[in-house]
């Protein structure tokens, strides 16, 4: 079964995807016609120029003032985290993973945006990925288009969210996937994304974690994990692309479908650029800042065909494929022992 | 794995398709973006009326001498069988089944269409996959469109080949797919299609038969059927789904994922009405006559992107299904034995 799937991986890039790992760029904004048919319905990617140069966000957001003047009575979701990685896998209390959350507290805007700096003892990222443009950021709505034109030409309905999405330099969003049709326009700063398509599932030996909360103390300025309870399973792709270098060995062994399979793609999206990201493809997202240290960036979410593609998908990932089992099986039976340990470290 | 499969079918036919074994129907033709969106992007059949009120073919083509004096000096390609099934499998002269090709010759039309009738000695059927309609048929090319024109705006390029079929009631073809999207208008006559999504392939009971060819000669009115040397082996369908009464339970019997699966989607496509026919849907075609006996037809072959729906069948076609296996490797058993036996009649 291994060789059939690995095939598999190689074919939809020969066919389809190229083999290089980079995507397809677009000059300028695609007919709905062409968006449709060279992009969403083969489900593959592309970077697109020119489709936001109207937007007024391009040059009023890199101005503090302006942002904090427009949202100067707006609370905004703000999300913190010791490290930047929220909805990520983390040691729980207890030394093995779970899949931890956010401290999630509505902040005035002009505050939120002074603790979201590279310098802060805690990472903040004002994110919310519930329409938050259209109802936290309501005053910013001028400054940007309320939907992508082509796409929702395209796609033949408004979207169903669009998010807004300020970070700095440590916030990192891990590899998962959305069931969605996904539009991400940077304005400043820059994103880079790794993405797997989805026939790749496989390769991010997705299992259940935990489900944790990061509590944030305003007094003493502390993170405390609390475990969930009853106990969530959530399940997660466990792998982190971009391991800490005394990590990387382990990685590679444990992970090895990932680390040895065909390359992610990879992008840069810079201000003014946008990216399709097809539904159902794995990403994992880091950012640049601009000269004041941010990323900003606005994403619409479109709604999805459930069609063959995604009757296929859950095929493909109900099959089991026995070398990520044995694996998996040898970790455990590790991380068991290790938990014995008192020197395990573990790498986040 | 079986268990797995079974969920894919089910699914498919849940999440997009239908249960009901009908198919969609529009009641005009929709925009390029609707039929890319709601269709060709979900790799979903549709029935389509009103797209070819403006043909003379609905009423030239009901006159034999229209059509005579229209093609009075053209050779069309005339394909000849004992019994109307070409392209499909019957009993080879050592009574194993063969895949049997027509005798095809280059007929004048006039006499090709006097031959086209059900109290023939044989059957005949005027087609050829070769673009025919604008080479053999160009006389008729003021009677129909060139292209479909939301297809071809839709698809982003015009068709691939345009075929003509004329037939007579016994003419069928056997379950099989083709690589193109299909757009397939009925001018007289009606065809019935059996349909079945590319998930299902494992239903089809494909395996590899000899390929041979039926020799007609015109002296003896004979048809001889010969095998190709050296064997060239075909992958089809085994499937035949309207078994004569006496073979029903056997091939029941030696079939079960086909007869006790989903129902195939069933239509009926009438004068006037196109089918939709996705790229990689196996179908099966039988026709009802005009009262002149005849079914006449034109369907546009448009090419098909090779993208990750592709990928996905090949790897679902890749899976093997044991209780298949064990199916096959039985009824080989029992062919074997039956071919000792000087009683034996096959079904075809």
């Amino acid at each position: 079964m291994e060789g059939k799937i690995e095939t598999l991986w190689n074919e939809v890039r020969e066919l389809n995807l190229g083999t290089s790992g980079d995507l397809d760029r677009l000059d300028s904004p695609p007919t709905p016609l062409q968006f449709l048919r060279d992009f969403v319905s083969q489900n593959k990617p592309c970077i697109i120029s020119n489709a936001t140069n109207h937007w007024p966000a391009l040059t009023r957001w890199t101005s503090d003032s302006y942002l904090t003047s427009a949202l100067s009575s707006s609370l905004v979701s703000l999300h913190l985290t010791p490290h930047g990685r929220a909805d990520s896998l983390v040691p729980s209390p207890s030394s093995s993973l779970c899949f931890a959350s956010a401290h999630v507290q509505r902040t005035p805007f002009p505050e939120a945006l002074r603790l979201i700096k590279n310098d802060a003892s805690f990472v903040a990222y004002a994110q919310q990925q519930n329409n938050c443009f259209q109802s936290e950021y309501s005053p910013l709505a001028a400054d940007c288009d309320p939907h992508i034109p082509f796409a929702t030409e395209a796609l033949g309905c408004r979207p169903e969210a669009v998010n807004m999405w300020i970070g700095e330099e440590r916030s990192t969003t891990s590899f998962h996937k959305d069931h969605y049709e996904n539009l991400y326009a940077v304005v400043t700063g820059q994103k880079h994304f790794l993405l797997l398509p989805p026939t790749d599932v496989h390769r991010m030996y997705i299992r259940e974690y935990p489900a944790a909360q990061y509590r944030h103390s305003p007094v003493t300025g502390e993170f405390e994990l609390e475990m969930e309870s009853p106990a969530r399973p959530v399940p997660w792709s466990s792998v982190d692309p971009y391991p800490a270098p005394e990590d990387r060995e382990e990685q590679l062994k444990k992970f090895p479908l990932f680390f040895n399979g065909p390359r992610p793609f990879r992008c840069t999206i810079n201000p003014g650029e946008m990216l399709y990201l097809p539904s159902m493809w794995f990403h994992h997202v880091r950012q640049s800042p601009d000269s004041r240290g941010r990323t900003i960036a606005v994403n619409y979410w479109y709604d999805m065909q459930f069609d063959i593609k995604y009757a296929y998908f859950n095929f493909l990932q109900s099959i089991q494929c026995a070398s990520i089992e044995s694996q998996m099986l040898a970790e455990t039976v590790q991380e068991d022992f290790d938990s014995d340990s008192p020197e395990k470290t573990e790498d986040e």
